[in-house]
């Protein structure tokens, strides 16, 4: 059995780095793990943005999950929460109870994470580990040029409603864990899988929509809880058309009732919706070829006293949908 | 049963505000609870401390704790990290894991939280809540000036030893829970279950300890093994008079090995462990007058090739003592 100690040091604390310099001036030497806190500053004229997730077993992901995708999901979830506001990723920290400390499972874990990691250049300068039921709150850090962070309350009367990739995927697995439906093939049930464990953070997506989007955020709960976030602090209203929405060729062949559960109220998708001017089209187009990211344009933003959503179907005729977002006390 | 949004509106969100003003600037406007991240910047020349900790259940507190504390508690051992570096709170986060939304037990930890954060112009400006085995994760973010952090790798050899307040009545208020011995009277109980329960982070010593101590931490895991932490990213070792070291009357009336394991070695007191030149004694003492926290010199720093601690009694003749820091997977 590991100690405590020797655990956070053989799977975390060496493959920790000092935040990457270009956080670096000489007055400010950062210093990551191994004292109370970490150091670290927003380059001058920058803002830090901050966000924590926790992912529980049984609620977020089940107990038999591959360590090596669980890594990878705990900072994606979090990258995804930077990339919403046009931040670039920094650093993190992570916090971890763990039942046993079992050292397949940790080197699983922990590549799973640093590969994640290292790609987005974010640096882990914390943590605390802990015995207890397992759990994973990571916290993560980016930075982001005073003033064209990507909030949720900035969408404008006659924006277009924009979404990056395909929506549904996530919760087409999930489904078929379940026994929902079934996949059609081996190969769906494979990308169904990869959609719901190893969700793709769209940071480089988010960076690029600094100045050209106005509201922003990702979708975590589902398109249409989420959007409603927008459309509350934005104080307007969404007349979506619910067939635009972007779906893989597998979860547009679900019966209606199931493709749309997927594609307008799954979770744990991840990609982006954003809203940006009719003016922008262009930029965008020619954003999603250098990201390498599909976007599609699936509604737009009217001004209104009363917060919702009006889904129309591809003929534009009125569609009557109960749809619900995520909810960690209701839900399923 | 409220939903996870009503939850966080409820208890949380409605008594969060954004980051005090000192953080901003005409440019940088922050941005508390709402988004998908929050937006703090230190002031220029500064950097941000961060520190997170994790709080499980069964671990770190009992299941039929008072959430009044706990909420106070969870809070406070993240100040502590803080005051440990000289940090200044600004801003924390708030993962939570519950088994269920209930709603009396929710009120009195937010009034807990609040009250330490509202009292220490800690504003909270992010979170998740999740339902799960009960897990509280905070992270902490305060700002110290460029050059003047608390760090535990900067102890010279001649330095003085020092420590706050009073050591081992938490770990008495365990073992009195434990039935492993008993306290004196009520007001012994009441001030040991004190202890434990709502430590009270040393923040304005740690603010003042700015420029005259050298190396810093809290002592959360026992002086013995927290005190090692310092000497081996120092390169040094330590001779401690362990008479010295500073305990209540209630404490000091144990049986000498219950003393021992309480004062050297008890987790959760949350005082300061530090070393400062010989020069700086009578600044000390008038820090510990100006904060009304008490200081105690209870040894020297010495160089040498292997970090240790060399423990002494009260005539200066060698004692030989076996103390182990808690370790949350070993100990108990």
């Amino acid at each position: 059995m590991l100690s405590e100690f020797s655990l956070i040091d053989r799977f975390f604390a060496r493959r920790a780095t000092a935040p990457s310099p270009r956080f670096d001036d000489e007055a400010a030497t950062p210093l990551g793990i191994g004292d109370d806190c970490a150091l670290i500053a927003p380059p001058a004229g920058h803002q830090l943005a901050i966000s924590t997730d926790m992912l529980v077993e049984g609620r977020h992901f089940f107990a038999d999950v591959d360590p090596h995708a669980l890594g990878h999901k705990a900072l994606a979830v979090n990258l995804s929460d930077l990339a919403a506001m046009g931040a670039k990723p920094h650093a993190f920290t992570l916090a971890l109870a763990l039942p046993r400390a079992d050292e397949a499972w940790l080197e699983a874990f922990s590549d799973g994470l640093f590969a994640l990691a290292e790609r987005h250049d974010c640096a882990l300068v914390g943590g605390d580990t802990t015995s207890g039921p397992l759990n994973l709150c990571i916290t993560v850090f980016g930075d982001v040029p005073d003033g064209t962070a990507l909030r949720r309350d900035a969408a404008q009367p006659g924006d277009d409603i924009w979404v990056s990739g395909t929506l549904g995927d996530a919760r087409a697995g999930l489904g078929a864990i379940r026994g929902e439906w079934r996949a059609p093939d081996d190969a769906t049930a494979a990308d169904w899988k990869r959609a719901l464990e190893r969700p793709e953070p769209r940071v480089a997506l988010g960076l690029a929509l600094r100045g050209v989007a106005h509201a922003a955020l990702d979708i975590s709960d589902g398109l249409a809880g989420d959007l409603m976030h927008i459309l509350k602090r934005s104080g307007m209203r969404a007349v979506v058309d619910a067939d635009s929405v972007p779906c893989s060729d597998a979860v547009r062949a679900l019966p209606d009732a199931a493709r749309r559960a997927c594609a307008l109220a799954g979770g744990d998708d991840y990609e982006l919706c954003f809203t940006a001017p009719v003016d922008a089209r262009d930029t965008l187009a020619n954003i999603a070829t250098r990201v390498k990211v599909p976007l599609t344009r699936i509604g737009t933003i009217e001004s209104s006293g009363a917060p919702g959503i009006v889904w129309r179907d591809a003929s534009g005729a009125p569609l009557s949908l109960t749809l619900q977002g995520f909810d960690h006390f209701h839900a399923d």
